[in-house]
């Protein structure tokens, strides 16, 4: 049988079309993921009913022709499952009970973590036995760095100058925290991949605060060691890294962590991306959000940007940062039909 | 009589030690900063008073042996003076009266800029006349993208989103009102320079928000236009840009605008940077302030790091963003004594 398009990718190879998928494509942006939010009591609860998460996971896919499922999940359920209180309150995002001392750390148990996140996994075995056999199914998680910045400032509005603060002024309490997290992390992805997941992505939203030597010690190292780990476990199940924000980062981020594929935002130019990032497998990304919501000739015009530059070598389409809640689903259409006629 | 070594190095020279100023230097940190900005009804008024704006530039040189003054004023001033009601409200930061529609641009009076800015050219005047005269004296202005995602959103809790998506989808009317803010930043900075200022320095803080395209459009080119202006009238005037956040930009941003001098903010690996940018007559950066606000050995061995990179070449040391309220004095004088004792 032929490996999935995004797989194949994702091994250094060029598929018959260049395949899509969504971050956050499945969201508030579609009417039917919003009925089905309203069947759960808060957005945790969503998350850990598998027939709900399933339902979430397929909804993209019954409406579009993307090229991967990405299991509906948050990347707040590792530090939830190591047993820090997290709730999402509408409107004002998620709030954390904040860990700051070695007593706090002490209390984190990364054993309990796969035994909790269970219902996860049961949503990926769902997923998978109704997926289509053509289409891949993405697991995640968080990186360290960017669950430790909401464990250690507790909710997002503080903007990871805290947690930076922390990194500097408490460096060897931020990196037992981090280890702890390292641990976690590979848990919960050698899980989904038992499950059923045929790529994981590690998802580091909060890499770009840090300076060149934190970037180094907090991103580069914890993820490295993740992908070895899992690499040991799992040698044919490719990563993808997304350090948003790592600017000239991403170059050092590919050659040193091992990630198969590495998912650069908008900010990063595809012709930088082109000459720069060559010693990574697959590339993924990076159309500005903004422009799918805006959607029509401009949004299309911005991809054939990104196919001109990077479609020659292996890439997945993608955006550089989620779906916007405000984008008309008719746009998401459009831009995968363009995708898909594209040819190099 | 010899050149500033700030100016020297701007021209690409090395001189006898690498020059030092800080973002902030004078600021909320300071104790008589405090005492002196209590005498002010509000911000606006105290950047509009000379005797209190020259006090407020020159306290940072009394106490440390910088390398340069920077005129004590804000980013802001420039709506302000094209008509825009500005407010500083305390922890809040500003608030400002939105400019979204072709009416309100009509209302923008480019022709009051430097009438209603004639305080800041009073206080450079007044500053100039007591500053030692080993020491540059810099004039600033924002970067007309930065102003515009002020004027569009009204406020700095939005993030840049809101004037993204207006870039985007009003992208004709953000064009014009580009062309205002580069009309009266050159303005602004004419003046300074006449003034007395001999070096300024464009603050662009939100060009980490755009995509690639738009920081071409909306970044790239309003600066090339400004610095190609301020050329023309002031040839020996070397001009800094700041495009802070703006990750691998920074390559084109150097190569194509014109800038002398280059501010590069912490997230760039100094390695890189002396790899990359090397197309720019000298640099400035990075320290991370978050180094400055912990002080010690760590501190110190950080800025060493940026030494050993980019000392050989013209470097103005400096911190990749301004200095934090939290800071001890005395780390800046620790700071400064180690970059003037540092020898490539």
């Amino acid at each position: 049988m032929r490996e999935k398009r995004i797989v194949e990718v994702l091994r250094g190879r060029m598929t018959d079309r260049v395949p899509i998928w969504l971050m956050r494509q499945a969201g508030r942006y579609l009417p039917e993921y919003r009925a089905l939010r309203a069947q759960a009591k808060d957005f945790l609860d969503f998350c850990y009913r598998p027939a709900l998460a399933t339902e979430a996971t397929l909804q993209p896919l019954r409406r579009y022709d993307l090229d991967a499922a990405i299991v509906f999940s948050d990347i707040l359920v590792v530090p939830h499952a190591l047993g820090v209180r997290v709730e999402f309150r509408e409107g004002e995002g998620p709030v954390l009970e904040t860990v700051t001392s070695e007593a706090d750390l002490t209390r984190l148990s990364v054993r309990k973590v796969a035994e909790r996140l269970e219902p996860v996994y049961r949503t990926i075995a769902a997923v998978r036995t109704e997926l289509d056999q053509e289409k891949a199914l993405i697991g995640f998680a968080g990186s360290p760095w960017t669950l430790a910045v909401y464990m250690l400032e507790g909710r997002s509005g503080v903007g990871g100058l805290e947690a930076k603060a922390a990194a500097i002024g408490k460096a060897a309490f931020v990196g037992r925290l981090i280890e702890v997290l390292v641990e976690a992390v590979v848990e919960h992805l050698d899980r989904q991949i038992v499950a059923g997941a045929e790529v994981v992505q590690l998802f580091d939203s909060w890499a770009g605060v840090l300076d060149a030597a934190g970037f180094e010690r907090l991103v580069i190292e914890p993820t490295r060691a993740i992908v070895q780990a899992l690499k040991r476990r799992h040698p044919e199940v490719p990563v993808i890294g997304f350090p948003r924000g790592a600017g000239t980062g991403c170059a050092r981020y590919a050659v040193l962590t091992g990630v198969d594929g590495l998912s650069i935002d908008s900010q990063i130019r595809a012709a930088w991306a082109r000459e720069h990032l060559g010693e990574v497998r697959a590339l993924q990304g990076n159309l500005d959000n903004m422009w799918l919501r805006e959607g029509g000739g401009a949004m299309l015009a911005r991809a054939d940007e990104i196919l001109g530059q990077l479609g020659g070598r292996p890439l997945i389409f993608n955006l550089g940062h989620g779906v916007l809640p405000e984008t008309r689903p008719e746009h998401v259409t459009a831009l995968v039909e363009h995708v898909h006629a594209w040819r190099a």
